[in-house]
């Protein structure tokens, strides 16, 4: 289990009945792609998937939970709107969490306060970053929230990557650091679909993270209803859940266990790609990727292509945003290429956040090998992070 | 075999030894996709295809062939412009049409001239719309080709089908009017791997067709490297080919003999989306598509839902451009929800080219229900056609 941080942990106030619990949880991003649920009340997955957990100092997301005999009911404040707590998805995971805490109770295994799993919940949930841009931040959002109601209800860590899989599937995997796979499972009550890791945090420490966020733009179809649409129409999406997957899985565990940049870049580059097929394989087709995320693949393609190996990676998730893999050796030269072939507003201090990058002198031969023309503006500005630790 | 306007044939005139031949050949745009080769030098398909072919009113490659015993070399002009004769795929098409001609020369055939089959050949071919604009130009331009070639040098008909294939593979759905399918073959040789008539120009006389232009760039992958690419690299290719195309070939023939225009255009739609589906798959990935084609996608779906039935379908081949089917009664709303919402530079008059489009009001309320902001200049014009004659 990851180690989240529990920031503040107030004793119940005896005149206010208050408890109160924050957390955060981490961001994933997969490298071989969840999209098709079997079943679509528990979530369980057509295939399994993998992904990395970057470093919660630049991306994460924040949640406080308190519990008082005072609430009349539970509600929910997402980046300080309030919204509808009856979804179904947040439903399920209180129900599931207070269930848990409950049973753990009536075993005499509890530590927490005995009454406040029947008190309401007053949850605030906050991401450092911008929502629905394709960020994947129902997966952090979910992590936090189960872990955080875990934490103040008692129940154990091993049951909530079943919990969190049911507020959203990728949310499975922010639940540990490192490399983590989600294995869809056989059985039918889906206790088996759960997240496990594969190789710590400290495994593959040259690894780095880029974000390049082109857009901030609400993305056009959200994740659960596209992968619906891509199970109900597209015809090759069967045969990468069954044929294809089952393989990649095995490679990637492999590449990462043999620390193999090259390899590890170009199956993520092909999940990413394919992925992005069966969107358009769907009926009708949904498009993630735009112009600038076309361009983005196209100056990785070439720039890996001057030096004849793999040096950086792409993938793109449901939205325009790339997410670049790389070593840290290659981070400075890459990142200047960036700034050249995608040249930002005036401000470029602002351009690189998140972990500092050196600065890297590009060749002119480098330059006119890649022979693409600048696009200003392109990219609003790059996350630099890596692997959480 | 399409009734090719042969224009010139001129007698041979003693004093220059000089044969002449004009002749001119259809574009067609096809509704199952061609992607992928079996047999690279023969030409031969990995899946069966079937295409529409266009009237020669709006689109035509028009060839005019001169054979002399004076020319010391065979030589060609593409739009004015001298190309490589050497070229393979050309020299194929030389080499096949004179091997026919001698063949039926040898046996008592021929009416044509005995020593024309020694002479070179001067070649001049145009085509009256932007040549590698993914508008299928090889595909006219062998067609035309060869069946000027085959005029001049007397080679039966039904013998065109194979050499116009390995000039270009598509170029042997552009020898037949209305209808056609090339169907892929068993056969080693290829003998078998010919386009054939499924319904001639007159079955569906209301089916009309546009083509929506929104850039004449050069496609970024020719399409001969990108499906050898494809056939390399795409896992789904094989899945399509063997499995997906073999039952939508039937569904397609079907539906088009009961002109069943929504059952049509949906699965145009979807062959079109799987199409550019394995292009994405492909490693590197080919993107034909853009911004303005994710709009132009987005805009015909959108209109179909306002009526709660497919009356406009759209399709796209190595190139951004759309080639729109629709019928008759439908056609001029259509062009003017795409004037609407692709608002035309001032000289409008000049959008809409080739037949003509009544011009048609749109309901505030149809406006209001596609939802979409206006692109100005997003399309440079429509070319307005049908179903060839």
């Amino acid at each position: 289990m990851t180690d989240f941080c529990k920031l503040v942990n107030m004793p119940e106030n005896d005149k206010q009945g208050l408890s109160v619990v924050t957390c955060t949880a981490p961001v994933n991003i997969a490298v071989i792609k969840y999209w098709g649920k079997r079943d679509e009340d528990l979530i369980l997955p057509i295939n399994s998937s993998l992904s990395v957990t970057l470093h919660q100092d630049q991306l994460k997301t924040t949640t406080t939970v308190a519990c008082s005999r005072n609430f009349q009911q539970d509600r929910i404040w997402l980046n300080g709107k309030e919204e509808d707590i009856n979804n179904p998805r947040l439903q399920s995971c209180l129900q599931e969490i207070r269930r848990f805490s409950r049973k753990r109770r009536n075993t005499g295994d509890s530590t927490s306060d005995a009454s406040s799993v029947s008190h309401k919940v007053h949850i605030c949930s906050v991401n450092n970053f911008p929502t629905a841009a394709g960020l994947a931040s129902s997966a952090s959002g979910y992590a936090c929230l189960v872990y955080t109601l875990s934490q103040l209800f008692g129940v154990e860590s091993e049951q909530l990557s079943a919990v969190a899989r049911q507020g959203s599937g990728s949310a499975c995997r922010s639940l540990y650091g490192g490399f983590v796979q989600w294995k869809l499972g056989t059985q039918l009550d889906g206790k088996d679909s759960l997240a496990e890791q594969v190789e710590s945090e400290s495994y593959w420490p040259e690894l780095r993270v880029l974000i390049l966020v082109v857009s901030a733009e609400q993305k056009s179809v959200g994740s659960t209803s596209g992968m619906h649409t891509s199970v109900e129409t597209s015809q090759l999406l069967k045969y990468r859940a069954d044929v294809v997957v089952p393989s990649r899985m095995e490679e990637m565990i492999r590449v990462i266990r043999e620390r193999d940049f090259p390899a590890f870049g170009e199956l993520t580059m092909k999940d990413s790609n394919q992925f992005h097929a069966i969107c358009l394989d769907t009926y009708p087709p949904i498009f993630y990727l735009n112009n600038m995320s076309h361009r983005i693949i196209s100056l990785v393609h070439r720039y890996n292509q001057y030096y004849g190996e793999t040096r950086v990676a792409y993938t793109f998730d449901a939205g325009p945003n790339a997410v670049i893999y790389t070593l840290q050796d290659h981070l400075p030269e890459f990142v200047q290429v960036v700034r050249h072939f995608f040249p930002p507003e005036v401000n470029g201090e602002e351009f690189v956040k998140g972990l500092t990058v050196c600065s890297a002198d590009l060749s002119e031969e480098l330059k006119r090998d890649i022979n693409m023309e600048p696009t200003p503006k392109g990219i609003r500005y790059i996350i630099s992070t890596k692997v959480k630790h």
